[in-house]
């Protein structure tokens, strides 16, 4: 086996498939300022995004995008094994293993993330009402999770970035 | 050494310290009813609460509530070492055991139940309102997340019990 | 819509699937005897099988189990996209959705079954032996820790069970 | 109320508390050189000891530690209410907070250390021997599990590096 990991392909194939999927990582910035606006009100879209490509960066968050996008779109294609396929395709109630990715994205910036990544899976404000919205075609049952901890992460990486910048007095998102 | 772990008693704590710390079963079960009653039209409190009361059986439910309150308990006598006592008794923003001592009550019932977690958490309905209110002498800080956390648990039980049921023919509430 | 989940199916898939898979759920119970035999002496492979039958009937159980195969047969069927295929076929080093969807199964029966899972992942006892073994044609990069939490699962459930038996005198395994 | 944390109290308190509980930092490198030699035989101790010190430095880490030796000291000081005093003095089977807070310190560096800390938590080597040894006096229910926790993060972290490393031709712990 000559097998060797190339981190750079990881990367963009996670940016390609969150463009194929429909999600502007724009989007995902607009969850964040909705989450965070009103602890930091001069926070800006700018700072937001930034704090996102920073999540997406890391290994542990691109593994789980890669793995939820394709059990979507294998779902979408009718190629999961029954009665796996209905349970995804059908985004079944009792069904967590799409929660259970996306918190593994949240952790890597903290606990304290939980609460907004429940909150805004709840409430889908956004690019989440999209997402959600069945129209018996598109499945999106990982990616309305994914993104919304993506949301929560880069949110969870604000507040600790505004707290050493309110304590250094600086900026925080330099 | 002569220890002896017995099951009544640290049961018995768990119900004792929950009434002592001002929250009442019934509360809880209707942050489950509100949490369930758009799924399950006719679900009644009795119902809710009776899930509370299982969830609550479990001993990793019943540590993780000890724990907790135990920590607020001593934030609010002053008796935790700084910086500790001021992160624990100002329930600071970047201090996440809570959340994680609370996941660890959901997880119980599932990963279903990460997104009612995070939900009450954010908008606080019922008595996590008041749990939530700072007066300068009550901490609630880990208590808070747990009687949320104790909810989400509480209706993950009641979306599988009610899908059994949905199967079987059954109420579902046996 | 008309979607209805069947939860007999989810369950007799997930049996298949395992089967399928080269897991006898008696290997399992191997591995909890391997694990809890030092602490009950008298601890029979039948209780151990036992536990085994009650963790695999949990819905959360057998979600992870049915989507971890899933991706462990596209893979050996080339049909995952890059460089997710590559990933998952060669059980790299750097991705962990397989723990993350293990930890899933833990969790049921509490986190004293942390321990017990990253020890027989890393020290690979007999099954988990065999389903490591990379022959460049089976993919078992999910599988080997699902058996792994499983065996976890087990052992907690009987910690649990063994000391309700000893503070009520009876044997535990009823 | 006028509270405003102070990071650097924080990072200070973690690292005396765990001086002043018998843990050297460098112990916990030679955890990690323990785990990591076999896949990178140039890996020094101040590599490791290095990836320490990063850990460390994360807040998540922090405040679980804070939390941790906190509880262990209270323990030790008899000064919980029963029984959790009973539970956490003798580091009681079935209590599972102490493993729930450690495995928040190795989520910060995604889940691939799972497997380090259930390993090292069950074999004690090193340093995890003697914090493990009961003398009847010492409690360190939380503080074993949360340097297996520090070394499995640490562990983590330099095989995402050692990988960056590899694909861009350095040496890795720049």
């Amino acid at each position: 086996m000559d097998y060797s990991l190339d981190s750079g392909k990881v990367a963009e194939a996670t940016e390609r498939l969150l463009r194929q999927r429909g999600v502007d990582k724009r989007e995902i910035g607009e969850l964040v300022l909705f989450l965070q606006r009103d602890y930091y009100p001069e926070l800006t879209i700018e700072e937001c995004l930034e704090s996102v490509e920073r999540v997406l960066s890391k290994r542990e968050v691109q593994n789980a995008i890669l793995t939820g996008i394709q059990l979507d779109m294998l779902a979408e294609e009718g190629k999961l094994l029954p009665p796996l396929q209905e349970i995804v395709f059908n985004d079944e109630g009792l069904y967590g293993c799409d929660e259970v990715l996306s918190l593994a994205i949240v952790n890597v910036y903290g606990s304290i993330g939980y609460t907004n990544f429940g909150y805004i899976d709840k409430t889908k404000p956004g690019i989440l009402k999209r997402l959600n919205e069945k129209n018996g075609k598109d499945v999106h049952t990982f990616l309305d999770d994914i993104v919304g901890a993506l949301a929560a992460a880069a949110s969870s990486r604000i507040a600790h970035r505004k707290q050493a910048a309110k304590e250094s007095g600086t900026s925080g998102m330099d």
